[in-house]
């Protein structure tokens, strides 16, 4: 794969088709692509290639590529595994730029044989240039260009109507489920594309291709597996900044879904949890399912109009006035009750049974004035008290009101939504004035908190990833304690070693020092202050306290000496190879809140900062939090206020709050630090930090650190 | 309201109706009843009154009920809030035995007057006998009857076919949204029953009536509040007897649903939490929305089928053997890799290229081999290893495999589900062969996963609540400490009358003795044991730390002396008016997992108990399991493996395994005390209990509670 921007015209839009292994029968692979390409009116040159036939479904047919009297532009490849390298390098010979392969038996066999014939395809492309889709791929889709070059048949029972919403898909089932789905919900389409095993052209290099048409509205995605290399990240970033709307369902949020994924693609899934956080901070909506997607899909269509937290029901039903209220808040929105001021505008407008704190119930009286109904409509748009206005009732009076709503949408930038209970007969008015229509209130009701958020996360990080500056002093300083470590052959660093370029990037850490004898230690929490900590210092040695390793809450030089000499004892008990370079005497940090703060390198999204909340009982119930780096401080503190542990940072039942200032930029020096070295370093653990309640300044501590080498 | 079993015919299935205050216009509520009693054919005398008219839309009309020829078995009344108790009045004297009221105007206002009104039914009712539906309520129908008692228009455009599925709803707006998702759905329905305000009749006596009928086959049902004065847990426990599944959305998830429900019907939702807890005891399921209602009451068709929680996939697409999995693993349900020999089994019926270890990817290849299709097919249905089957594929594919799944599933009991995407023609003849099918494949597994788990937790349930056989030797010996308190004209226990009533059902309490003096305190301290615990002793507070009332691990007597001194000061000092009757001499427990443990008195389902883990962090995190009491050990060892904390107990990290036996033990004493006490006590809170890890025997212990009384 290749991240340089190439022309993808020949695969996508191509202006005339071949198809080697060609078929009469409209049913086999071969032959389809030749029925649809009929069906559905490809208007350039279609012929196949086969020595048995002078035609197949009554395009021309000739015994080989080259006795073809033109150049095809795309070749569609229906032939078997085994025979598709020689078709690619017929299609080279004859100078056609690009070729759609259906087959199999490729890659996701899981087998040596499969994945050498892959990687011939590939080394092909990449000697030739030929752009290859797939193989083992169900075929791309122009919908306006009307080419076909699949063997779907579900284009035929669910024929594609031109639209915006492109969908790229990386299975075959997923891109027919996608667009059935789409399909089910009258949404328009203009590329429908299945990446198949990318020997050539990957995920992301098509998602650039459709991004970059004007007549693409919205991005459909379905992701199994994604490595980086062709550029997912950029081209992410990229389309956030056209403002063009992106949903993704990725599988594998399960474990047990991600080997599934696995052993159908030979794609790894990757991390769900950081797939999570990374969409936000790409500026992509995340799906759940497919039919998730679909609506995403649909409601994106939307996204002209403003969308915000803040949610405004108008119903003509008690019961979904709170239906929705627990819906939208339990997805993270509000459901203001609205000012004094906003319910006098809205008090004139309706039934006196109305209630206009919001949720505002019309109640069904609601059809004996219309005018009322629109004047409150217009007002929930107006005010500044909402972001977002959600309007549900029965089919019968949607109907009746829809010139209202039109109107009142027509003078307001703000999405209005309608939510509806039966068999509505306007929907296309309604969506044809910019109003969104859910039959499924469920459904409807997720997807709207989903765009409300997807708009603030925008927002909020338009600007991400800022550039980061580089500090080559400091690069120099720390590159030291890394040679040497790798000079010494090690995969990771000791603790000592990980503190010294933690202190470097500004990280606050225990006053500490190495002794390699009981006096030397004496000595050293003489000048420290008690409590001092003990630990074995051991480049060997991840795990101290597994090994008893560790001594805590030393309170004098007797204890001090006693530990050592323990800690000696245990440790080369246990671990009788390891290079036990003496103890770390360290300050023992007080109690307080503790944190566990890691930075990985993620093969899809770079840096990952992870932050949880430290303790058993929080590991158990994983109060974790994520994000892509670099991340500003600032970015830190919301990043933080994330974890459902967070109020005991801020002063929980009468405690003091913690200096959440220093823990931010604790947070924020860590990114600092991970992006720095994301090439010499593949993961940093600091756990715990101690976080001192009540500090005025300081009372952040990295305690205890475990840095690996790349 | 009534729990008597009173017959509902009259007002549930009328053979004659009167409209009073009826319409000509058809779109009136005085007008739609006739309307619809015409258009749905209703067999039965119909008329309306109304003094204007000699015909109301082709029915006779008369000027007062009095004068209508015959008596009407139910009377419409459509008329305003202020004219419906002289109508009703009527009816009594008409020998009319049920009515029907529409108007709103009565409790759901919130206002005195309202109540008043709603009272003034109730009473009538009581009185005279006459069955009430609403005030405030669309009405009844019954499908089978052809009694269309109601002003829905909905029916109009979504008319109900007569099938299995009976509706009951406490909202009319719910109702029709039931029912259109229902009818999109293609459920038949044979009752769809709005309650109203339930002045006479409340939605469990409707749901008992539904349930008499064996044309029902399933209940659905929406609720915004229950207060159990119409017998709520006794009729689901006898659907849950008769085998008759039930499916419940009730809202006020929430606290702002909750509030916003309570706005709407005046009507409160109670703890949401326990209604889930409560569920699955009662054998219910539980619906997240109307849709999954609607999906939900769908698969209840299909109940005669088994299913449970392991799940075969079976499918023609790799990506949705992934995504299924995510579903179904996310759902808390497995996909157990099969075994070799159930492999074996599977594999010479399949392509080549198929996966069999479970999600079984049979590809889209299967076109060519349905035999084979149908052979892999039954022996999944016929395997042990599997509890239900899922089919997922495209509508072709569907389509020309349905025999073969109409055969398989004839020769099994097992419940097989089908997945579609696209459109499948062939419904009619899965869904006659018992085997379900879902074209929104989100909510079709997380449907399956619902009636998997409701499966496995109504046989988990099936003899709950189990008779308790009454102590009343251990009933007399608490009654003491009861009655003194009561005497004492306080509402709750103090800390040391709590712990006896705890010890006389065998909950392990520290060591303790009240001393109102230093030198008793000391003699206390020194018989039971260092560490002591100090706490002041007092009716008059309930939260003793706050006011400097806990002194904790006191090692000597100076240190007991000085501890006793300190507390009558700070006591002393921040309630002045406080009775302080001395201070608790305590044996400090050793540290352990903290729990706290509680037990309330539900309006609705009477004792609750409630386990959450201790300490400030799980309470961010609500880490919290409950159950309607009664419950068994074996039932409390089962709550409390609910906790996420629960790996804590178990040996967590390599730390000693609790005694479990000995938690649950504990709960189920909780359990007996709480069922025994319901009327004494409104609330137990032991907090914590102190579970020690590595204790043989013993290692719980109740250290402190509060005891209110009712």
């Amino acid at each position: 794969m290749s991240t340089e921007r190439r022309n993808l015209d020949g695969l996508v839009k191509p202006r005339s088709l071949v198809v080697i292994g060609a078929s009469n029968d409209a049913t086999r692979i071969g032959g389809r692509p030749l029925y649809l390409a009929r069906e559905f009116g490809f208007e350039g040159n279609v012929c196949g290639v086969n020595p048995k036939y002078a035609e197949v479904l009554g395009f021309p047919c000739y015994p080989a590529l080259a006795s073809v009297p033109y150049t095809p532009e795309l070749a569609i490849v229906a032939l078997a595994a085994k025979d598709v390298l020689g078709a690619l390098s017929s299609c080279v010979d004859k100078g056609v730029k690009a070729a759609v392969v259906f087959a199999g038996g490729f890659a996701e066999t899981g087998t040596v044989e499969g994945r050498r014939l892959q990687e011939d395809i590939a080394e092909l492309c990449r000697k030739t240039g030929l752009l290859v889709a797939g193989p083992n791929g169900i075929g791309l889709i122009n919908v306006a260009n009307k080419s076909y070059a699949t063997f779907m048949s579900a284009v035929l029972d669910a024929r594609p109507v031109l639209g915006g919403v492109a969908v790229v898909a990386q299975s075959g089932g997923a891109c027919i489920a996608v667009h059935n789905s789409l399909h089910a919900r009258s949404v328009g389409e203009n590329y429908i594309l299945n990446t198949g095993n990318e020997a050539c052209v990957g995920f992301s290099e098509y998602v650039g291709y459709v991004a970059a048409d004007p007549s693409t509205k919205v991005v459909a995605g379905y992701i199994e597996g994604l490595d980086g290399s062709d550029g997912f990240v950029e081209k992410m970033i990229e389309l956030r900044e056209r403002n063009l709307p992106t949903v993704l369902y990725k599988v594998g949020e399960t474990p047990a879904g991600a080997e599934a994924a696995a052993s159908h693609t030979a794609r790894m899934a990757g991390s769900h949890g950081v797939f999570k956080a990374a969409l936000r901070q790409l500026g992509a909506m995340r799906a759940d399912d497919m039919e998730q997607l679909a609506e995403l899909a649909y409601l994106a269509q939307f996204s002209h109009r403003t969308a915000g937290l803040k949610v405004g029901i108008l119903t003509t039903s008690g019961a979904f006035a709170a239906i929705l209220t627990d819906k939208f808040v339990g997805a993270g929105l509000s459901v203001p009750r609205l000012s004094d001021a906003a319910q006098a505008a809205l008090r004139p407008h309706l039934p006196a049974i109305a209630t206009v704190v919001n949720p505002v119930d019309i109640t069904a009286n609601v059809v004996n004035s219309p005018d009322g109904f629109e004047d409150a409509l217009a007002t929930m748009l107006r005010t500044d008290e909402l972001d977002v206005v959600v309007f549900f009732s029965t089919a019968n009076l949607i109907d009746g009101l829809t010139p209202q709503m039109v109107r009142a949408a027509g003078a307001s930038s703000k999405l209005l939504c309608v939510l509806v209970t039966g068999q509505t007969r306007r929907v296309g008015d309604l969506e044809a004035a910019g109003i969104p229509v859910f039959r499924d209130t469920g459904r409807g009701a997720s997807a709207v908190a989903s765009m409300a958020h997807w708009n603030v996360q925008k927002e909020t990080w338009k600007h991400w990833p800022r550039p980061v500056s580089p500090q080559p002093a400091r690069r120099m300083s720390v590159a030291g304690v890394l040679d040497q470590a790798r000079a010494g052959g090690r995969t990771s660093l000791d603790e000592k070693e990980g503190k010294e370029i933690l202190a470097r990037y500004g990280i606050p850490v225990p006053a500490e020092a190495a002794a390699t004898h009981p006096d030397e230690a004496e000595q050293l929490a003489e000048d420290i202050g008690y409590p001092v900590v003990l630990k074995v210092l051991s480049p060997d040695i991840v795990h101290k306290s597994d090994v008893g390793g560790v001594k805590l809450s030393l309170a004098n030089r007797a204890e001090v000496r006693q530990a050592y000499a323990q800690i000696m004892a245990s440790v080369s008990a246990r671990l009788p190879s390891a290079d036990i370079q003496g103890v770390l005497v360290q300050q023992q940090a007080a109690r307080g809140v503790e944190l566990l703060v890691s930075c990985t390198v993620d093969p899809l999204f770079g840096p990952v900062l992870t932050v949880a909340a430290g303790g058993l009982q929080a590991e158990l119930i994983a109060d974790v939090a994520q994000r892509l780096l670099p991340i500003s401080k600032e970015e830190a503190g919301e990043l933080l206020a994330e974890l459902k542990s967070y109020p005991l940072l801020t002063g929980y039942r009468g405690a003091p709050a913690a200096n959440l200032d220093a823990v931010a930029e604790l947070l924020a020096s860590m990114s600092e630090m991970a992006v720095e070295l994301k090439d010499d370093i593949s993961e940093i653990e600091v756990n715990p930090v101690i976080v001192q309640p009540g500090a005025a300044m300081g009372g952040v501590l990295a305690v205890d650190c475990v840095v690996r080498l790349s």
